[in-house]
């Protein structure tokens, strides 16, 4: 039995799920356990008693006196003593029926393996709810149904049959996994065997019923045996729960790697089939990743060495490689993907540089790629080839370390391994070796490195991938300062959308600059208004049922202020269907860059997503935006328009002159604080433009669309 | 020894360079082989008499009576017999004064393995030139130096030292390799052998004094035992030795696969020092490649999968997927992965779907990714798998098939290994297997498949990245028409920079469109010239010291007819220092978008490279134009406008209107002919803007920029 010191809840579970009974439970029974070899519902009662589960264990079945030396029970109603988990090997319908059991077991915690639920249409849709509520009523936390269980390597819970187990339990390890596909799951816990990366905990949630994998993780990252939380995620992921987990794997220092699949059109189309998700959009999910210092995997290659890189080196924060190497070619491989990726591959400092020029052999290279070529190993020994990478790890303008071998085979492998052994354990400097040679060439040597865990790969793409991972830091957090909470406006206005009137007296509380402008409803009052601003004047149609004014005809530039009364009247008589005769004139303002604002709700629980571009068609074809979540400070936003790859054009460009971006970035830090006190109503928050004029010393709001939910 | 019918050489190799002696000897010499145990020198004549090559051997050795039981020879000029090629394994100064021994044996053809050449510096430069200068005298081609040798395994020449003989010659195999890097060689040599793919003939080309990877690969394409050339490149590659090979390989059916190092600046550094070469811009030799259906890879990883790929399936010549898989998360990740690289994976046709839903279990999917789910194989067996997928391979709209297995191990392994053999046997398309399983669980299933020679791959990137390369096809070639060497007026030009003016007649023999205008020396003149082309004008400085007009003031828009005089003297005074009076008095045309059409020499050898880009600051801050190869034709040059990411912007955008691309295409095509007349004298042929006016029914070049070679 696990003692109750692990049982209690992690210490700083204050705001998350306390699954203990799920992970760490003190008792289990095994319902419907089978005794038939070669049956999956045979395995998880056999690899509970083989791989040492401390707790009681009772298989359930009425057909057996005992299974696997165990005495087995007619029902979970016949049990001599209390348990925290009961794994569900039954049918779905049996699953539900059975479920009251399960509580009166004294069970908190159930994994249901069974498919036959929502991924099979609509009368599986409402066997999984009625399963959902009954599992409340009962007090009762649910693991799948569809799933492959879990394995918590440490406590000796095997609550799987996934054939990933064939070789049996790996050692406990610093990572965890959790994923909705059994398959995909099986596939990384097989795959990270054979790579030699160690797996603690290991858990697939299937249709995610009641426990969905960001809830799991904020659960484990709680464990101070977990350091690596891994995802393979294909749903929407809840933003609170996001939110919270990456917030506190930063405190704790621990890290997150995400892979995320139904992206596209057909990878939705094929998770939906078996899980009922799609994710489609994930902007706002992407930005909290980029806050949060998240590592998003490509592929499932990218992801097992990562998550190997992760948990057994330190990370870097920074993007300045040294690559270390036996063939100038392979090196030239290397930096050619490591520049692709945006890392820098720059000349090591002269003191280096000078002390390698002593050791490295005369044709070889001694700036960045080193070259050691294969004579340095003419003595068949590794020491010199060692201290190089000493040399090099020490100097200051080198973040990580890539070794590159090419034909080191036999006993040099040999010797190479220890060397690289003994490197990477004083090295506080990530070191990542791509060994391009057979299996059969290197094997002793590849078990000396598997054997201390340390990180193979196969092609300088993947190990220059994971360096740059490594690289990933947390930004600097936005500390967005003052207070809109008072800003009494907000609270009068209704759903819809918002005119741009109306939207003015918004800005306007909020310091944003506008136009001078009036709000009149007829000619008389157009002319007056004209005189007052002086020309030229923009003059637009105002209506909640108007929202796309320019394309109707209802917005007028240029106009002279003796013309004001006119082009008054020839704008309302375009809009007699709806009966809208208010009009805003408006002074016309300098020419200058124009940038476009918009805040939305996207995914369900995260913040607002912040988007900014350059104005016009150029945003549209390009898609030259930056994302970020709302509210972002002042810094940031200068941040995001700088991240524009047009941000030249504000910057100043080929003679054009630059513009300063301080009124621009406060009045979008401004607006994205806006969208948050919104909070859930917003639908959309634009300005479309907001134009630069005084060389960026004013940032004027041109137009603005505010769209709340109508039902609030 | 080889018979004389394979010693000739290939039939096809009219236009090429014999290297039969070099890659068929009929007699070999070995200079400086050793008798040390663990030498590398002693490698190359062990495995010439282990791997059976036919032909006599002669070791040539002062210090020994017989090596590897054949008598040793003190000099090359004591010989019992002539020799086709020498391997040198002696020392670089020792090469060179031994070369005029090698003619004397005989050969026509020496490898030289010694390091020590122009790798180190400018006294091995100059040893390298006095070797080169010596074997053009004596008629011996040079493979070398600091290179590992060739592998000829068809005809057992084994001529290396490459620690990847370690594991044994391979099975002959279609596929032949050449590269620069012996290490790299070396690498790509022995992952083959670990992958299962099939190299035939394999050469390391090191500092290519004579011999480079091209030339070779211009005599390997002969050979009909080789189906796939692959080739890894570190220089810039000979553009005319490059257009050979790529369209024989086209003619012949035979494909090419690149691997390019040194693209980036530090890659570079690194080769440079390696091989003392930079590769540099590539654009030229990237069109190329494109434009002769040429695969290029992204890292080693790629290379070899898709040159294992080449070499045993057909090529798809589409971008269609199909993907059948045992999890719907893995058939998802895929899906992904094909969608991020531009293929489609669409439903299937409606009656392949209804034969699938009969065998697929319920909750898979028989739409695209097909997700049989594990359900199928209850039975332990695999016929239903593969009667998919042989269902999905009929499929008219399918062009290729991926199929992921996940956990399928063990006894299911084997017969899913059997049943995919039988498949690849029988498809007419190409089928990929991506396995995500330990190879310790499906050991046996592999072995079978590599046995077979059938590619599995690790990851559903590499197995889509492979199938996207299969689906390359040549595009259909540009065929300009019409002859442009009666163009006398381009016999007069002289070197340097051509005046707008001046190119204005090389444009109006060509009929390409420009504004109306007429060249002033004077006041008066100017003002003639505006009565009688009439406003709005504009007014340019003419003059060749003069090429950036527009920065220095020299260019006037907008300029009424009674304004024309006055501007004529403030343009003149302003270029009073270079004494130049000329100025063009043009009509100002009509507004519409403008292109950026750019025609440069970059690498030495190949045809002129044809940049196509909208005009403006855009081009250049998202660098949105497209390449080809000079001369296009017109149906080519509208190809490539329409692949601008502002196309939009051309063909008509959010109400915009659109414009007829016919004048434009016309005007580049004709451009791209000029440029390939004006042949290497041409440095730069700009027309930036050219201007769609009346709809796209006329292009008018705005301005007209040729620099030619001052020397020709």
């Amino acid at each position: 039995m696990s003692d109750a010191a692990t049982f209690a809840p992690p210490a700083g579970l204050a705001a998350g799920t306390d699954l203990t009974a799920l992970f760490r439970p003190r008792a289990i029974a095994v319902l419907g356990a089978s005794g038939r070899v070669g049956n999956p519902f045979a395995r998880p009662l056999t690899y509970l008693v083989e791989h040492g589960f401390a707790g009681a264990v009772y298989p359930v079945n009425p057909g057996y006196q005992t299974l696997e030396g165990l005495p087995c029970y007619p029902s979970l109603d016949d049990l001599p003593g209390e348990v925290d988990l009961v794994l569900m090997l039954v049918s779905a319908t049996e699953v539900v029926r059975q479920l009251p059991a399960v509580a009166r077991a004294g069970a908190t915690a159930a994994v249901v393996f069974a498919s036959g639920f929502a991924e099979t249409g609509p009368d599986g849709q409402a066997l999984q709810d009625d399963l959902v509520r009954l599992a409340r009523e009962h007090g009762v936390r649910l693991l799948g149904p569809n799933c492959q269980g879990l394995v918590a390597v440490h406590d000796h819970v095997v609550a799987s049959f996934t054939a990933a187990l064939e070789l049996g339990v790996p050692e406990p390890g610093n990572i965890a996994y959790i994923g909705q596909s059994g398959a995909v799951g099986g596939s990384i816990f097989s795959l990270a065997r054979e790579r030699g990366l160690r797996i603690g905990t290991w858990a697939s949630t299937g249709n995610q019923a009641d426990l969905g994998a960001t809830e799991i993780a904020n659960f484990l990252v709680e464990d101070p045996r977990i350091e690596v939380l891994t995802l393979y995620l294909e749903s929407p992921v809840p933003g609170a729960e996001f939110d919270r987990l990456t917030a506190r794997a930063a405190e704790l220092g621990k890290s997150v790697l995400v892979l995320r699949s139904a992206l596209s059109r057909s990878g939705a189309r094929a998770a939906t089939s078996h899980t009922g998700a799609i994710i489609g959009d994930d902007a706002a999910f992407t930005a909290m990743c980029r806050e949060r210092g998240v590592i998003q995997a490509d592929d499932v290659e990218d992801f097992i060495a990562t998550a190997h890189a992760l948990s057994v080196l330190p990370r870097s924060g920074g993007d300045r490689l040294a690559i270390i190497t036996t063939s100038g070619g392979a090196g030239s491989l290397a930096a050619d993907q490591a520049e692709a990726r945006g890392m820098t591959v720059e000349d090591l400092t002269e003191p280096v540089r000078a002390r390698l020029s002593k050791v490295v052999p005369d044709f070889g290279a001694v700036s960045n790629p080193v070259d050691v070529t294969a004579q340095m190993f003419k003595a068949n020994e590794t020491d010199g080839f060692i201290a190089v990478c000493d040399e090099v790890l020490a100097d200051p303008t080198v973040d990580s370390v890539l070794v590159v071998l090419t034909m080191v085979t036999g006993g040099l492998a040999t010797s190479m391994a220890d060397g690289l052994c003994g490197l990477w354990a004083r090295a506080t400097k990530p070191v990542v070796v791509v060994w391009l040679a057979a299996r059969q060439q290197t094997a002793e040597a590849r078990e000396i490195l598997r054997a201390k865990g340390m990180p193979v790969f196969d092609s300088p793409r993947i190990g220059v991938g994971v360096l740059h991972a490594l690289g990933t830091s947390v930004p600097v957090p936005s500390q967005p300062n003052g207070h809109l909470s008072d800003l009494d406006v907000l609270s009068g206005l209704r759903g819809g959308v918002i005119t741009e009137h109306e939207g003015a007296q918004v800005l306007a509380a909020l310091g944003i600059d506008r136009p001078r402008e009036r709000l009149v409803s007829s000619a008389e009052q157009a002319a007056d208004a004209a005189r007052a601003l002086d020309g030229p004047l923009v003059l637009k149609i105002q209506s909640p049922d108007v929202p796309h004014k320019t394309e109707r005809g209802g917005v007028r530039l240029g106009v002279g202020v003796d013309e004001a009364a006119a082009v008054y009247d020839e704008i309302v008589v375009r809009f007699a269907a709806e009966g809208a005769t208010d009009v805003l004139v408006q002074e016309q303002v300098g020419e200058g860059p124009e940038l476009l604002v918009g805040i939305t709700n996207t995914e369900p629980g995260f913040p607002p997503l912040l988007t900014v571009g350059m104005g016009g068609v150029t945003t549209e074809l390009y898609r030259d935006t930056t994302t970020g979540l709302a509210p972002v400070d002042a810094r940031r936003a200068k941040e995001m328009l700088l991240e524009l790859k047009a941000a030249p054009l504000l910057t100043g460009f080929r003679g054009r002159p630059g513009h300063d971006l301080d009124a621009a970035a406060a009045a979008i830090a401004t607006l994205s604080r806006l969208a948050v006190l919104v909070g859930d109503r917003l639908v959309e928050l634009e300005v479309n433009p907001l134009r630069l004029v005084d060389a960026g010393a004013r940032a004027i709001a041109l137009d603005f669309l505010l769209r709340l939910e109508t039902s609030a």
